[in-house]
């Protein structure tokens, strides 16, 4: 026997091969995953787990160890979140999504640390040893919302898109705040004293943190994208890019030490549509089946292991340091989002109801990052009462938040996502919205998000697709293409009426002009209509339609803004509103 | 900047998307890959990356490391090849590739262990220090033709089906004889005295190592497909049980000293078309693109590490040594298929032609398993020596023999793949011979293949496949199903018309019985044609089916044998031969 050979790779497969079974074994029973998380169960069955190796080697269990967490569990977690993340929804709620994220992570972070160290002050309590510092270090490691614990809550509970997206948006981006004020304070704990100017480099390490992931992860995704270009000849090893580029944009990010966190989710929402319009369809399905399979093992083994690792003699017991870390933490984060949204309601239409401010407040919970950043701590006299703090906080709002939310859900009647996709319909009264109100902050000077939305898609048509698409070609089943080809029909007609002297015949332009191109399409009309209108009817509609793409084509550039003003000759303008004059009388 | 923290995972991630690129690289000059195999110019890729590090370092690149290469390169390489084998051609020659793996291997080490030893006794040579088990252990470890380079070469030159098999399937089944020599020469080597018994005992440890690899992989394979029955409600999962399980076959075969190789490949084979029922199309996608994804990049980074590794101070030259070693490589193997394939076709009526045996002892490449076991010998003052003459030896076969054998292929006009899927009426005719070929070597009592697959379909219809698949059902789409299904429509036929006292109108009878039920199916006739026979014609198929019906009904016990002859009631019999005697008449 030569079990020293195979250890490792044999180890870990027997790892993963338990927590894929404790998950078949959950669904067995389609009771249980109704009632209680999944998350709650994989930390049980990790308990027991871990109180069998505890019994059997007399030891502590191996905790998880940090380096594999960061490096190894949690890129294809966020890969996963990034790769699927509906991005209507999240650049349409950036704002508040970043206020929540940044704002609100630093006031907890502070809210937390400094309430600690007055209790600490506290004499009967014997913590008088922990320092401000200590207290602010380890605010800044609980305050930070666990994307993995929200994820494994939220997607069981299908509250509305806009909830999800808020809760599971500023656990995504805060990370780039933790990693700030963590190794902020963690060097500041072993500097002998602070300067001023130190404080002014963390504050400015922020946007380094935050923007540098977001650059990072961009320049990643863009070349994956171009490199998918290539790979037409040897379509096996297409999903490999996704996969490889992501890895490597939170490596470098985390090299640089820069947010990972961010920087990966910068890449999977910067190349998906190239990759997606690149790869085969079969390629695909394999990058999304394999990304959510292996997010799915890694979510598992980290629930496992969180729970493996609760075992063991790592703890220092102190009732009023862990019960009051519970408290300001459930206190500070409901303050913040209370206060927060406040500030947020006052400059939006659609205001965060007071329902959905409870759920923001509730579905704060706290994972696996708490977990690896707290043993990550340099070792300090009481680093045990940390963790054990940490732990409490964990399986307090995994176990009872995460499985009292789906009734308070319920009871509270909080708007759920709806089930069905939305119609055709829908989609095009949406996107013809967007157009408009990007036309409205043009002309209102306002550089609100649909104007960026506006000047990213015409960055991306105009230069982006070309370089990374294989087959570049203009968008297609886009409505404005489909106005503007109309456009552009009925203007050849009319400068052809022009320039013969008299307006086209009524039945000609009809179906030259607007129905035939419409019914090649199949959108709107079909042929065979046209053969049953009365000529008064025909004319009505012609008319209306004739000034209706008047008035397109006037309000074109809105939809082509990006050509100057001069762009389209005034003569030709002239003479088309000439030619329609004449008409009209 | 914090490399250390990410290097591992780093430098990983960079050497695959070096691979994946220059895979990339190849493809887009299309005329490259024709000419020169792919293992060639990434060999030559790995070969200049080798040469810079040496460069720039000064100092020999990093070799690749052993257990690097058995744990995780070889692994989904071998899987791939085993879960895509075709496992028709596979059996039916399953004689010859043992023979080819088992007595063929042997023959070559002990012939270059020997013819070596004999050029080291040459006083010119300078190489009397080399002692016999020295050689043969080089001998063990270079007789083994590789399967990695196999596929490589062979996957582009598209010989027919069996030369295929004869070829890769010896590469494969090899390993077995291999693992056994080269741990029993090794083992001698450090033995001060070698008795008898050792010498038996390795004889015996072939058939441990070979079967138990067989029972590991076949005990996990089930076990998979076991497991699959019940992930119906986390589909997602599913794609990890086939990489975990054979993974687990492989390593536990490992741990045990067993043949990893021969291990998976039963697993992959066991589990296949259990799996394949069991989960959904698009986790089945998952699988194979992802297995081909994987299996493509671990061939691709094992022929660049083997350039890598060529590069640097690892040699020792000895020109006789070396040069000898590579003409006995060739003459051995030659001779060997060819006194080989004398006994194999003196058995069998389908015969390995000259050109074939040609082909198969050009074939013959060595690849990175020789290289990683030379590496793996402990230290003595010639292992550079043998590194030296394994890395020429690996060279030539891959750079000459690899480079030359397509145009060999088409200068000889070997027999090619067909290009087109068989039909199904090939299929039909194929599935006919087999039930035939298994009733007659059942009447003759001769125990040949279709009497052992006969046995296996039966252990499978009757246990397995209730135990493994999740939705038990009679095997669709089988030829028998139909015949069955039509002839019991007949034989009611024939029971009403011997009920009602008159024999069945013509058409109605060859409506209902035969066409009607056919053209349900769409197999053979459409029943337009009928309309258009004349009664003479009707009455004349209507016979020949008749008849053609009932002797399939006669010869039913050879499709499902394993019921007792007595099942089929004689007196049923009896009467439907009378009904038939009284209408022929």
């Amino acid at each position: 026997l030569d079990y020293q050979h195979v250890q490792v790779p044999f180890e870990i497969t027997l790892w993963i091969m338990l927590a894929s079974l404790a998950k078949i074994g959950f669904h067995l029973y389609s009771k249980l995953p109704s009632v209680v998380p999944e998350s709650c169960l994989l930390i049980f069955v990790g308990l027991i787990m871990g109180g069998i190796i505890y019994g059997l080697n007399d030891k502590s269990p191996p905790v998880m160890d940090s380096d594999i967490f960061f490096l190894y569990l949690l890129p294809p977690i966020v890969l996963d979140a990034g790769y699927f993340m509906p991005s209507r929804p999240f650049f349409e709620n950036i704002g508040t999504i970043l206020l929540y994220a940044v704002v609100g992570t630093i006031w907890n972070v502070f809210g937390i640390g400094f309430s600690l160290y007055g209790i600490c002050q506290v004499r009967a309590f014997h913590l008088q040893d922990v320092s401000l510092l200590h207290n602010l270090l380890f605010g800044s490691l609980i305050a930070a919302v666990d994307p993995v614990a929200v994820l494994a809550v939220f997607e069981e509970i299908h509250v509305n898109e806009k909830l999800h997206i808020l809760v599971f948006g500023e656990s995504l981006l805060n990370d780039a705040v933790t990693v700030v004020l963590y190794k902020l304070f963690r060097s500041f704990c072993e500097m002998p004293a602070i300067k001023t100017v130190d404080v002014f480099a963390g504050v400015g390490k922020f946007f380094v943190v935050g923007i540098g992931g977001v650059l990072v992860g961009l320049t990643f995704g863009m070349t994956a994208a171009f490199t998918t270009r290539f790979t037409k000849d040897i379509r096996v090893i297409e999903p490999l890019f996704v996969f490889l580029y992501s890895y490597l944009s939170y490596l470098t990010a985390e090299m640089f030490h820069l947010s990972g966190i961010v920087a990966i989710i910068a890449c999977a929402m910067g190349m998906k549509r190239y990759v997606e319009a690149n790869i085969s369809l079969k390629s695909h399905t394999t990058v999304k089946y394999f990304m959510k399979m292996w997010s799915s093992v890694s979510d598992t083994l980290i629930f496992i292991f969180l729970g493996v690792s609760t075992i063991g003699e790592n703890h220092e017991w102190n009732w009023p340091y862990i019960c009051f870390t519970l408290i300001f933490c459930l206190i500070w984060r409901a303050l913040g989002v209370l206060v927060l949204t406040f500030f947020v309601n006052r400059f939006h239409v659609n205001t965060v109801t007071s329902k959905d401010q409870f759920i923001i407040a509730y579905g704060g919970l706290r994972g696996a990052i708490c977990f690896s950043l707290v043993f990550l701590l340099p070792d300090f006299h009481r680093k045990k009462l940390f963790i054990a703090a940490t732990t409490v906080v964990i399986l307090f709002t995994v176990f009872v938040q995460g499985m009292t939310i789906r009734p308070l859900v319920d009871l509270l009647h909080v708007k759920r996502k709806r089930e069905s996709a939305p119609t055709v319909g829908e989609q095009i009264h949406i996107r013809f919205l967007d157009h408009l109100l990007a036309g409205i902050e043009d002309i209102s000077g306002h550089w609100g998000q649909y104007y960026w939305k506006d000047k990213l898609e015409y960055l991306n048509s105009k230069y982006l697709q070309k370089i990374l698409l294989r087959e570049y070609d203009q968008p297609k089943s886009s409505i404005v293409l489909l106005y503007e080809k109309l456009e552009r029909k009925h203007a050849i007609e009319l400068a052809e009426a022009g320039q013969l002297g008299h307006a086209p015949s009524h039945p000609s332009l009809l179906c030259s002009g607007f129905l035939c191109s419409n019914s090649d399409r199949t959108v709107i009309t079909d042929k065979k209509s046209e053969d049953t209108l009365n000529p008064d009817v025909l004319e009505n509609i012609q008319e209306i339609l004739a000034r209706n793409l008047y008035r397109i084509r006037r309000t074109g550039p809105a939809y082509s803004r990006h050509r100057l003003p001069g762009e389209t000759e005034p003569t030709e303008q002239a003479k088309e509103i000439l030619i329609l004059q004449r008409r009209s009388l």
